[in-house]
């Protein structure tokens, strides 16, 4: 498959990655700013560009993986192209190309940092095409770098990007919150770190509120006021352990 | 190593099993309820007892595993002991022991559930003691079982509860409202899982503020406004929702 990248951020650097490591052709690599666009199309074997006239009209496919907002604009100034034009943002519609023939979305449900290379083999890819050809594209595409992929429309998309928001993005938050307290008084927060990865191997496994434990749960009072005692020099703790151990009591309720 | 367990729940048995495993004796399984101590008796080779009388007064080490409530009632009724009496109670202090000569605590810092097998060869065992004798005694037991072992004392393990409540507990909530999005909307909670599991392994290397994501870290207002009119029908999780990310924002202001 010969693909071509309009962005170089995070998104476009790994999926870039992954179809060349899985022995794809990745030939372009476009970004308005040239020198972003030359260090990710060297480490890929592939042509750097900033003018879209440049563009290799006879790739199979064109991954757009730049900033929301600016999506609809570059998907407008394309050239006719054979092949399919897709998006990988979870949060913008498919409604924002059009005007390619045949266009979709190509949303990997993952976290990306720079630093960090990922492995996308188990990575879900949430597919939705304007036709049955672009699906077919999308499909041949997500099978060549990951085991898992899911037809989810426009507006089933935003409620996935919904929920990833509360079970990781909040997540990783209430770590940060457990790490402030430990570094405050001195404890190492490597004494949290297993209890943090077998919480989320055991939702690999079952529904979450049939393994929810602590307190909350139990409607042990007395440690959660203990609890509310420890942090009366936090009152921003204070009111999310309050929060959410409501939310937790109601939902068992 | 010799050593007898005073209770028959989750705690005992993975703990129990673990030093089975690990090729010591588990003598005697106490309970007050006679069909508990014998079913986990039974899987040890061990002798069930519900008679504190019939107690082995020669064994290295008691276990110490009921309800946070029952621990000073059962410490208080033990005979005369030359070996080290260890509750394994988080939110317990050691105070609640006091009557035998040699005491301590032996938390292991991990969530039990009945139907799950656990692997402690990594979990962080929290150990406190009342002398040089039983601190001695709790860090060999301790190495039997697992490669990781800290002394912390009463005030910082309450400390170090409080800090697993936020990042493991609250989290498994959080999951669990991800979950009742995606199941309110036909969508399946498979296609969240490998990312729940990224947002824990990123934390193993990284200090959690520094891998946040979301658009509450971005700032960016847009796309939360639409996720509040997306949990128009749910004003508990709209509740939660804006707690956690104004939180956000003021952490990384």
């Amino acid at each position: 498959m010969k693909i071509v990248f309009l962005g170089s951020g995070n998104v476009a650097t790994h999926l870039a990655q992954s179809f060349k490591q899985a022995g794809q052709e990745v030939t372009q690599i476009w970004s308005k700013t040239e020198a972003n666009a030359r260090a990710l199309a060297q480490t890929l074997g592939a042509v750097a560009i900033t003018d879209l006239a440049e563009l290799d009209i006879y790739a199979d496919l064109y991954l757009i993986a730049v900033k929301d907002e600016a999506i609809s604009d570059v998907a407008a100034a394309l050239p006719k192209l054979a092949g399919v034009v897709a998006h990988t943002s979870g949060a913008t519609s498919i409604d924002a190309l059009q005007s390619p023939e045949h266009y979709g979305v190509f949303y990997p449900l993952q976290t990306f940092s720079k630093q960090k290379s990922i492995d996308l083999s188990d990575a879900p890819l949430c597919l939705e095409a304007s036709d049955a050809k672009a699906m077919a594209v999308l499909q041949d595409a997500a099978k060549l770098i990951s085991s898992a992929s899911y037809p989810v429309d426009s507006e089933k998309r935003k409620l996935l990007h919904l929920s990833a928001v509360f079970a990781c993005n909040f997540s990783n938050h209430l770590y940060q919150m457990g790490y402030s307290i430990m570094q405050q008084h001195g404890l190492d927060f490597e004494i949290l770190k297993p209890l943090i990865m077998e919480t989320a191997r055991k939702v690999q496994n079952a529904v979450p509120f049939d393994v929810q434990t602590g307190p909350a749960v139990r409607g042990d009072e007395e440690t959660m006021s203990k609890h509310l005692q420890l942090l009366e020099d936090r009152p921003d703790l204070q009111d999310i352990y309050k929060t959410l151990s409501e939310s937790i009591k109601k939902t068992h309720l």
